[in-house]
């Protein structure tokens, strides 16, 4: 059980899906204490919670190899085996995200046609959704596995909003100084190639915010990137914003008139509503929460992986790839 | 005479600049008309400015390798012959940036030792500047061309800012997922290994907007996508905020004052202060304007181009990486 906040933030979340969902069970997996005393405290039905007690603890400066190798006591590696043995249906965890695909692809292994699974997270534009993958599991990618990652995208995006043909693009750079790389142009061409999915072409960084596509495709150097510089660069915004309040007495004294009218502003940017990450491509369902997630953030990953779980996403996956490499023969 | 304003916006930033700095003199490249009844009209003075006038324009959309072969007589072609033959120390472009580079590459050709020319910007950060090269121009770089744009990032940025010696830092992705692909792992030795740069190790995404470094090195797909992504999410949210102005009577009453007071915030983000892009290892000075320039903005860049000719950037940019060559053996 891990995050930066740990059983105190995930605890009282879990209560309250377990209220709004009467048909999610859960186990608990980590260091006894503090999470016994604070699931007596918030009381979790006895009947749809147990406990798994681990004595080791990953951290977030840990190679995600020796991981691999040691700590086989560690709540991440024992949620993960859960998933693998049928004990449970899906992992979540707010923990180390190169351990966990680590842990995750060795002991659950990767659906079958797929070369390396992706992480793939939303970033809200015009109260909808762009789903881009991959954001940091594959640094060097072939046209093939960012071919895949297309698939994996657009079964799971429509699965996850309802979107029957999510619009599919290609990341790539200004046709104005080139096409883009080798490989970008070797895996647009396989995108075309295939009717089955919604394809519409490269997308630049620009239109990841003008709602032109409802999955991109990149390969993690580059989603990784986009993705920490576009969080950077939102800290940055409110914190001139912030210091911008703090120095000037009038805007002090009208915060808090502000503060209210530009809530439905902020909730529509509010990341707590698009918290939880998928890995996808695995044989089993694993969700990663932001480490810093709150309360509503870390409900919202719960009800993320839950969604995953009674959709059979692995299984989704596997039949629609075949389809798509049926169109390609 | 390009940009999406040409000689409207130009002319009277040229006015401007003229006066305020009397050693400039202009050479003004591009169709006779609007171009010299503008002039009349602005009143510049005719000793310091001259004209050339040509008959072919290069389009946004024309593709680089076909405006090489044709438009012998494209402003922007006719503007870097000048500088090749000695006729103009520098020169400003607000057009087609891939056209741009390649004209300038071709007709100019490159500093000894420097194997690709780059594109530099600056992002503004906490009322300073972080550089970051490339942003288009190369899209597969090898570890010796990013340890080139370290080089000339770290000289041209001395000279623009006066900062001595330039923290340079490599964008990376985050250690707890990998630690980078082969060719970023490859340049980090490289620059580790070179005492001539101050070199600071990798920097995130995240950093970019965090006043981490002065120069950020990257290949020109990641470059590119960061920097539009930035700037597309900068409009996005700008376009949220006026909505949310729009559809609230309070907040569109409060509007002249709000606008007063973050006036100072505006100013530290205001693009106009930051325009011109450099081309660096060019042999000669190339400055590129963004398109959609107003005239502050252009103003800026022309101020740049002169910085950049008073202190002879390619012959400083050839002597800096000779020694940086020489820390290696």
């Amino acid at each position: 059980m891990g995050g930066d906040f740990g059983p105190r933030c995930i605890i009282p979340s879990v209560a309250r899906c377990l209220e709004q969902d009467s048909r999610l069970n859960v186990v608990l997996v980590g260091s006894p204490e503090p999470m016994t005393s604070l699931c007596a405290s918030h009381q979790l039905p006895a009947d749809r919670v147990s406990f798994i007690h681990t004595s080791e603890i990953i951290h977030a400066d840990d190679a995600p190899a020796s991981v691999l190798r040691g700590k086989r006591d560690s709540s991440m590696r024992v949620a993960i085996e859960l998933v693998r043995d049928g004990r449970a249906d899906g992992c979540l965890s707010a923990g180390n995200t190169g351990a966990l695909m680590v842990l995750a692809k060795a002991l659950l292994g990767t659906v079958e046609g797929i070369q390396r699974p992706a992480i793939m997270a939303a970033l809200p534009v015009a109260g909808k959704f762009c789903h881009v993958l991959d954001l940091g599991a594959n640094v060097d990618c072939t046209a093939r596995q960012l071919f895949e990652f297309a698939v994996m995208g657009s079964e799971a995006v429509a699965e996850l909003t309802g979107i029957e043909q999510p619009r599919v693009g290609l990341l790539n750079i200004g046709s104005e100084i080139n096409k883009g790389s080798l490989r970008v142009r070797e895996v647009s061409e396989l995108l075309r190639d295939s009717p089955s999915l919604n394809y519409i072409g490269h997308v630049e960084g620009n239109e990841l915010f003008q709602d032109r596509a409802d999955v991109v495709v990149c390969d993690g150097f580059v989603g990784n990137v986009m993705l920490k510089a576009s969080e950077g660069l939102v800290d940055y915004m409110q914190g001139e914003m912030r210091r911008a309040f703090a120095d000037n007495l009038l805007l002090r004294l009208l915060s808090p008139v502000l503060r209210r009218s530009l809530r439905p502003m902020a909730e529509r940017l509010n990341p707590h509503q698009y918290n939880g990450v998928s890995l996808l491509g695995l044989q089993g369902v694993v969700v990663k929460s932001h480490g810093n997630a709150g309360q509503p953030a870390f409900e919202a990953a719960i009800r993320q992986a839950v969604r995953a779980c009674q959709s059979d996403m692995p299984q989704r996956i596997a039949a629609r790839l075949a389809r798509c490499r049926g169109d390609l023969l």
